[in-house]
């Protein structure tokens, strides 16, 4: 059966879907919605594809899916050969990968877009920055990130939950933070800085799902030089 | 062994998880956490049950759990007895769920505690409503509805996804629902009204999970004539 991912690069959820399709040897077919051309809202991907409009979205044969966190339990569970820590079997296991996927979803994923969004991504959009969602934003995505330093990291191994392989959650986590790689240096030491065990996390997950990890953040280098330029603009 | 279930009441995802214990024949002891009283938020809550200080948490033997939509999947999984659709062991059907939670995150739970804690529930913890937020929410939780009304009801059963049963989803979502029955007459029928499969929906849910679903809820009256006082109380 044909899997089509529908996503863009410039989309952290989009990013954790093709790499872990990648680390895993699933083969599938990209298919690229450019969302700042607004191809995510147009009245065919919104009938065909996800009627959410939002991207990631997959098809696998007839059957469709979208939400990211959705999609990669869906792929560790349908697809034969995904090794059992991406996404583990036994059910106290399972169970707390779900707790950190929705605990993600109202702390660190909501934080993170509010401040990128905010600050620098909505110029791609041609929207104005927003400085005071920004903050708003910022404020959670720094004590989402204290979370993570000193609770979800605070196991044995080097990966959330105290595990020693990284699982669909620390794929899904890691790469919303690696939005904040598009944030100017001052902003990224300013936020990331004082959680030295979320670096080395990031560090061990980029290490642990190598080369694909780096391969689908490749575009994130001449991203953030756009939007340099763009800021540059906005503030003349 | 043992399940505690560390739950308000009066919280929205802790009634889902007591109708969906009732409803399984799963047997837990109700240990009762007053968020009004901040009983959530003391140090030995947070050392020996949640360190996030929410309700609902559980412990099943030494295996402690929090975030609603996770202890429901894992009420389901590990307890035998429980029938197929709350949440099926098909990989699709299963990943349909994953979805409508997902999306229920940052939609109808965003929207509607946006709206009813700025509106009326702040009053029982002694906050000054805050019409901007409310209205905020409002517009989120009105949008989300109408999504569940054109999008998720949209199928050829009377439950999400047009399924002939209620799932694990049908139960988060109406449990959510159900905190505007804590909104006056005229604030319910605005928001609620005008989505006529919505309010189908609820009472063939609330059928499908007689007599529990009303049992649990029988809460709501006393508490909704409490902040009709508060509301008076804050308006003078």
């Amino acid at each position: 059966m044909e899997l089509k991912l529908y996503v863009d690069r410039m989309s952290q959820p989009s990013r954790a879907i093709l790499i872990f399709c990648k680390a895993n040897g699933i083969e599938f077919e990209e298919v690229k919605i450019e969302l700042a051309k607004g191809q995510h809202r147009t009245p065919e991907f919104a009938a065909e594809v996800n009627p959410m409009k939002q991207v990631p979205a997959i098809a696998h044969g007839d059957f469709k899916l979208f939400e990211s966190h959705a999609i990669l339990i869906y792929l560790a569970s349908a697809f034969s050969g995904v090794a059992d820590h991406w996404y583990p079997a036994d059910v106290q296991k399972r169970a707390k990968i779900h707790s950190v996927l929705d605990w993600h979803h109202s702390n660190l994923r909501r934080g993170s877009v509010g401040y990128i969004f905010n600050s620098i991504i909505g110029l791609a959009f041609g929207l104005p920055s927003n400085p005071e969602a920004a903050a708003k934003g910022e404020k959670l995505l720094s004590a989402s990130l204290q979370t993570i330093e000193s609770f979800w990291l605070n196991g044995d191994g080097p990966f959330l939950l105290g595990n020693s392989k990284p699982s669909v959650a620390d794929l899904a986590l890691v790469c919303e933070i690696m939005q904040i790689e598009v944030a100017d240096e001052n902003d990224r030491e300013r936020i990331l800085g004082p959680h030295k065990k979320v670096l080395k996390w990031i560090a061990d997950t980029k290490d642990a799902i190598a080369p694909h990890f780096d391969e689908i953040h490749s575009i994130m280098l001449p991203f953030k030089e756009k939007l340099k330029e763009l800021k540059a603009q906005a503030s003349n």
